[in-house]
């Protein structure tokens, strides 16, 4: 491509939007242009970019067999309606109703499209394995958009499927997409980690989500479901409960200081409405409830809140700030499992101004013992008891083992070797294309614009002809380019009557991974040869172009 | 890729929806699958032939310098609102309102969104011209979706468009597309039809729209907006105006009866409600309104309606039946060109039960003159004369010259070569590619199935092996396969436990064009060499194949 015929959209500078260097970059890059909070465009060099992205992940899936499909943006109402295993995503997808009255979501997650699509076509185990895939727009009430195409409203999602007889290992299916997506990861030139559950991210320190790392055996799970050592349960004699006055005590820190203790010597109950059920959960009193436990203990969740102060009032018959397990009027009672091996400790009382002391479960109350808590830096490590870290990230993918769940629901069934009908099991792997985009770039630029690894990059060569009325800078500067066509080179030429300086700083700023540039020394037959990563620059010969060009793109 | 690992989805029969055979056949070769009225998914097969279509259009788009982009598919609402120039097409878009209650139109038409990117980066006369262009799906309000995914809710579309300097020549714009557009349809293997207002159609006996075609001189309009040559102006004398009881006579076929002679001897006036205003249309009697004509002569359409009875009364001051020019209450009156060039016709008399006979346009009455009456096969073409014939079309594309009425709309002006600011002119092109994948199938079938042309067909060579349990047949299949996939051919190896009949059935149904069979000659060194377009089968030398198949695909 020539730069004259282009719209190359680079820009000086950009005003405002400044958080993120490589949001920036990629406004002053010409990659994206914004349309409203959340709603971009890809210009013509974006466009490129993102095609590259996107045939590398082809790539990648036709190696594992896996089948491309175009999933219809209408989903019938009734297909998404049909599980009962749905999360509670709904909330962010786009309900339509036509002209017919007929009433469709658009552009949801394509879950229950291709689950029905392989409920239609397969029909015995020896169609199985199977896996299909398609990259496509998704589209999103997302009320916060944030970091340009981090988080957006709109963007273009790898979904990928596998569709199996459980009878057979699941385990390799699962280690397959694995290795896939760290080969994308890594052909994306990302510094990337994956947790136990499967996600993926990138370190970041404005990444909305948290990952729990152990530094001793490399533990790394998501903090929404990471779990940690438990402490040792405590041998003290339980000791009578005794009822006690604490007026216009209602939080833990102004108990501790009552007390002249610390907040873990006291345990907190919280008071939920989920589903319309009053739900009790119960943390040591330094914790934090990770509501993400809670929801995944409960399932299928259509609506969920604190509990209001009326709630709470009928709950405990008590203001709010007294609440504890024992003669709590709730329809589940959730205790973290921690505090099944604490003795003698605080609660609320469920009456004004009193608490309870030398409290013990089992003895005093009983309820669903689990894990409900938030994981902290004082934690340790769940499975070798080292110290952890808890870093900020962003997410870069996941691979879910859906197993049978929605085939149940949806009646996605086969005739295994028996012949008798079985569910199929499932996983369901997700990247969101747009966002990887933007975290290649995050993680490859310099002061001086983006540097895409060379599989992603919009072109893999820039020839600059140094001096635009030089007719002999010009001429070579478009035999060069001429050439490396010939050979099947993303060449672009820079033919702009711009000053030399210019050319460079685009070509920087758009971060093409080699560029040539031809000036005097045309006279003793060498031009320029600058690769974008390191720097590197270096007269060559004209005749070595060739040569230097698939070295430099590792393409010999 | 090996058939064993597909999702084949071949189906021997499909119940209901044969209106089109095409769209039996797509359905029968897994290429599509209804999801619901009007909304497909694209099947592995379909997916890879839209592919293929998409390749080869982006392939001639490059060719002449277009530049792909990608739009938002949200389009903020004050967008498309701000031009004046907009057809009537927003009853088929859908409004989305989100979570911060910001207003979008989702999938509609892209041309707002074309006009504000380039007017955010073209300023000068140097930048033009260029050209940007997108496939990207579209989602339509469509009521009554028809013929699978020729009339659909939701399809992929190409759009193209050109910004240039109109003092240069627009012609070599035009031009440039349309042999693009021509390129893309021979390749597509189309039988098509332009017309002299650049829209491209195949002729279809169930298509819902009309082009007028002359045989003599080649001329072929769209009837929305062909034109015919004029009868010649009758020279009899004007009689005086004459007022006449045709009690019970509201129809020309009653008046004609009445007075024992034909339709074209009265003129009649049609009352519609057009954005709130009465506007009355005369044709000849034996003649309809063609509303296209209508609609672009008044300009920027909101609304647009037959007027109903009260109208009518209010209008004509009569019931319904006696409507005519003289004394009518409406806010404009256009008169067909043909009535300024009879003489002594009948109208209404605005009065119930009368008419005049011996009206005359100018004499008795005036109105907006132009062209607004259907051509018929009774007409004459209007370059040559000759007769004309009217035959059922489906569209393939159109091409569109704007001009400047959007760009001044928006404000999306340059500087010229003298520095001063001018708005920019704009042509558009636009294809259906899902339309035309299945005009494609329409036109490229017989009954065993689609005969996809080579350029988008989803695989170029498919390889049997006759006889699943023979080893030596499977080996030397999967030989072949692998070889040609070496040589970069698309090619599929139907490894499948099936006879070799329903192997073959498959193969003519997906329309793979060559296929190579594996059988008992082996002993002999020889397959089986079948082109899927004539059906020419020959035995041919194993080491011949590699030829074979170059010549085959005309990749020699």
């Amino acid at each position: 491509m020539k730069l004259s015929k282009m719209i190359l959209g680079t820009l000086r500078d950009v005003q405002g939007e400044t958080e993120l260097e490589s949001y920036k970059l990629m406004l002053r890059a010409g990659i994206i242009r914004k349309v409203a909070s959340g709603v971009y465009n890809f210009m013509p060099i974006g466009k490129k970019v993102i095609e590259n992205v996107n045939s590398l992940i082809k790539n990648e899936m036709e190696k594992m067999d896996s089948q491309e499909i175009e999933v219809a943006q209408f989903i019938p109402f009734e297909l998404l309606n049909q599980c009962n295993n749905k999360e509670s995503s709904f909330t962010d997808t786009f309900e339509i109703v036509d002209k017919n009255q007929k009433k469709f979501y658009v552009g949801a997650d394509f879950k229950e499209s291709y689950i029905e699509i392989i409920k239609n076509e397969i029909k015995s185990y020896k169609q199985l394995p199977v896996s299909i895939y398609s990259i496509q727009k998704r589209i999103k009430d997302e009320t916060k958009p944030k970091f340009g195409i981090i988080k957006s409203k709109e963007f273009n999602e790898l979904q990928c499927y596998i569709f199996y007889d459980d009878s057979l290992e699941s385990g390799k299916y699962v280690n397959r997409l694995c290795e896939v997506f760290k080969d994308i990861y890594n052909k994306c030139g990302l510094d990337f980690i994956k947790t136990n559950s499967l996600k993926f991210f990138v370190k970041h320190p404005l990444g909305e989500e948290q990952v729990v790392c152990c530094e001793g055996c490399g533990y790394k799970e998501d903090l929404e479901i990471a779990t940690c050592t438990l402490q040792e349960k405590e041998e003290d004699d339980m000791k009578p409960v005794n009822k006690i006055s604490t007026p216009d005590t209602r939080t833990i820190d102004e108990l501790a200081s009552l007390f002249n203790t610390t907040p873990e010597y006291f345990v907190k109950t919280i008071i939920y409405k989920i589903n319309s059920k009053i739900v009790a959960v119960m943390v040591r009193g330094d914790r934090e409830v990770n509501e993400t436990k809670v929801k995944s203990k409960i399932g299928h969740i259509v609506s969920f809140e604190l509990a209001d102060e009326e709630i709470v009032r009928y709950a405990t018959s008590a203001e709010i700030g007294f609440a504890g397990p024992i003669n709590l009027k709730c329809d589940t009672l959730l205790v973290d499992e921690e505090i099944t091996r604490m003795r003698n400790f605080m609660v609320g009382a469920n009456e004004t101004g009193y608490h309870y002391e030398c409290v013990n479960y089992e003895r005093d109350f009983t309820g669903t013992v689990g894990d409900f808590k938030k994981i902290t830096e004082k934690d340790r490590c769940p499975i070798c008891g080292n110290s952890i870290n808890i870093k900020n990230v962003m997410g870069l993918g996941e691979i879910i083992n859906l197993e049978t769940a929605y085939s149940e629901d949806m009646s996605a069934v086969f005739l295994d070797k028996l012949g008798k009908s079985k569910p199929m099991s499932i996983i369901k792997a997700s990247i969101n294309v747009d966002r990887l985009l933007a975290l290649i770039a995050e993680q490859n630029h310099d002061e001086n614009g983006i540097v895409w690894p060379k599989r992603v990059a919009p072109y893999e060569v820039i020839v600059i002809a140094a001096v635009f009325k030089n007719e002999e800078q010009m001429k070579t500067a478009e035999n060069i380019y001429n050439k490396l066509r010939s050979m099947e080179i993303d060449v672009l030429l820079d033919d702009r009557d711009e000053r030399a300086g210019v050319k460079f700083k685009d070509a920087d700023l758009i971060g093409v991974p080699i560029r040539i540039t031809v000036g005097k020394k045309i006279s003793e037959g060498k031009v320029e040869f600058k690769l974008r990563n390191n720097g590197n620059v270096e007269d060559i010969n004209i005749g070595d172009i060739e040569e230097k060009v698939l070295n430099g793109l590792h393409k010999n």
